[in-house]
């Protein structure tokens, strides 16, 4: 009897020592946190968390550097660019987050180079996503439509023509500063022109400039601007995710 | 006269140190390379460059393990896992690219947690991205749909009703191996979830394992693969673009 | 007379267009912010900057978990292990920072693979730097001396024999997690052991864990935390420098 | 007694299932790869894999960019620039590396800003990391020793004073370029300078220029280089290991 119950003892921890050799796919479950739910837009039509910044109806999200409405004009669910009327700039402030922007560049083609449908989508109101009329338009390429301006050259050129629809989705993240005031982590975007991939989680240098250097002075969210480059580029269907 | 020609001269250097001074706009551009052209799709067709691995018509750019066509079912533009049938693979092999998948899980639900609507993409042919029908479906978070199956869990749950088609836009780099065969760089993956991002280039770990650790062993471009899990899961559209 | 200027005038134009066109080297020079300056240390001894954290003297800048002074030896300028005293930790906290740190195995070789001068150096008191005595003594890669402890194998193995003073100069860059609790950034760590790079700027997939997934939950800045493992493993001249 | 064997049974099976349940830590070993083992140096030497670019000895490893030897002074286990005697250009080409270099600006200060003590060492012969004597001398920040030069702004100044032997230890990876010519992974580098970190992981953007905007042209390995900027910065104990 004792014999038995020790044999079947041995059993006992053979049998354990097999099961505990055997891998479980429990193991490498992880269950939390949970991702919250979003319910995608159809027909092109925001994600259920984004924070529509226009929807054609108003410039209710918008203000110019005065504190102004802005003057652009209001037509067809789009706003145009009005020449002098300058940059506008949402009245929230944004870190990390996607942004979807829809575009047209004027049907009527005049200029060329960086003269043709020139705008430009500014993240945290420094770092330019180009905005041009580079289709069968021939600028600098790190000046092109879905450059960083001045900056990173897009993989490919992938600009519809003018007087179409285009879009720009944008996944941002927003650089980092230390206490001193340096440049721990640059800012880092991917750009997906007309469901194409052209920036690929690219770092931006410093902020955008025209004559000069990229600056890397610390900052914080801020606004998305758009700008008056003078031409009667229209936008429309703007919203932002915060990520 | 003299005096004359001297004045004028102190102009001239006076201008020049000027103009000197002043910074030329053409100093930041930067010419070379230029971005070659691609034409992006319209109505959900895929831009130029893309390499059309199914259109819903053959299995003309897939294969089985046994390196036979595969027997999964063919009808209405799309293809369907037929339980048993096995993965399938592309003939062609990939390293860095962009991948567009639309996919649908079966109208008939049945099943819960990792039981129901379960598929995936295989980048490389060793990283999963999860397919799995979450709609109102728990499962460990590192395991739902959009995850790195068994590593990085999603953003957001960007899950689409069953019966519903669905979209992936994965922007994926290769890792790096050195010549003693250890990694060097990760794979990274953006996986855009019908327009929502869940996954912003993120480190895959290594292999995708349902039982146990990632693997890190060198390899080269390899081909894309889609998973039969045993349910009804189904594909159409499905394009890449080497980067 | 009117002609002499007019000449000179366009020998004017003529030069300030070249001026114009010269591009200057200022152009590309940014002069903030300043960086500060820290004097490097001689012989050994710390940059002007760092927190000293153990110089031989006492335990003034460490705990146990229980709130004590650490039961730890100390002789000769050196903390060593003292089997079942425990783990200790900095009572400061840390994020990003530069991290010295000297350690030594035992004289006496005892055990092998895991069991042979096992100890660790915790960073935010949750991912784990292995200190192991693994000169001539193998055990699985992504548990060696240097891993990011069952996760990352380190690119070759640097470590001194036994009874030898051995230093890791590693530089870490804390997690990054979004208001939905999801990680939006990985750690990352760069480990430099005996002056031989072994670890370049890898991701920390998570917690390091002895049995199961590592884990990815929100959390700030948090202690240096160093192993009892029951060896006797010494530690000296131990500094932090805040990035 | 069948009785009791029954029991037993179940207490098998109880505990079977305990242990099945009970994770194995051995699920997250990974052996393979194996690191190769590498003898760290002792006193200042090179590590065991090293390839000693420079030991005092001779200029065996060293070109000018004619093809001849180089002309700058050999003394006291260190070589020195000679205005005039140019740039010189390891024979052999890397691409991602560790580099040691030891340097030391000249005893008799004078200039100012960029014109003290200038050298600088070009990893891939296209991207400076700048030696200058920045030991209270001021220039501009993204001209500054340990500066990825007219880039990245080091983190802090960690000079010793002139006539002071000084080190950087670098951790390179070379930037990917595609097919279509596009940079595709930027390069990267740490500095460490006399101990202190002062370049963490940070992008490189291009080509080193003087005048202008950094270029991105495709390229692949390339030697090291050292420049003449016409001061008496002299060499010491270079070494190099392939990663």
């Amino acid at each position: 009897m004792k014999n038995m119950l020790y044999i079947a003892g041995l059993l006992c921890l053979s049998a354990a020592h097999t099961f505990a050799q055997t891998k479980d796919p429990k193991d490498t479950e992880v269950w939390t946190p949970e991702p919250r739910v979003v319910t995608p837009g159809v027909n092109n039509s925001p994600p259920s968390d984004a924070i529509v910044l226009f929807d054609g109806a108003n410039f209710s999200e918008w203000t110019t550097d005065s504190g102004e409405s802005p003057k652009w004009a209001l037509a067809d669910e789009a706003m145009t660019v009005v020449k002098g009327a300058g940059d506008i700039s949402t009245k929230r402030t944004f870190g990390d987050c996607q942004l979807h922007v829809e575009f047209r560049t004027p049907a009527v083609v005049k200029g060329e180079g960086q003269g043709r449908g020139n705008s430009g989508v500014f993240l945290q109101s420094r770092y330019e996503v180009q905005v041009l009329d580079n289709y069968q338009n021939r600028t600098y390429s790190n000046g092109q439509a879905g450059s960083i301006y001045k900056q990173t050259i897009p993989l490919v050129n992938a600009c519809r023509p003018p007087d179409e629809w285009q879009t720009y989705d944008i996944f941002y993240t927003a650089p980092r500063f230390n206490a001193d005031g340096i440049r721990t982590a640059p800012a880092r975007v991917t750009v997906v022109h007309n469901g194409v991939l052209i920036q690929n989680g690219v770092e931006i240098q410093g902020t955008t400039e025209y004559i000069g250097m990229p600056k890397n002075l610390p900052h914080g969210k801020a606004p998305i601007r758009l700008q008056d480059h003078g031409d009667a580029v229209s936008y429309r269907n703007i919203w932002v995710r915060e990520l």
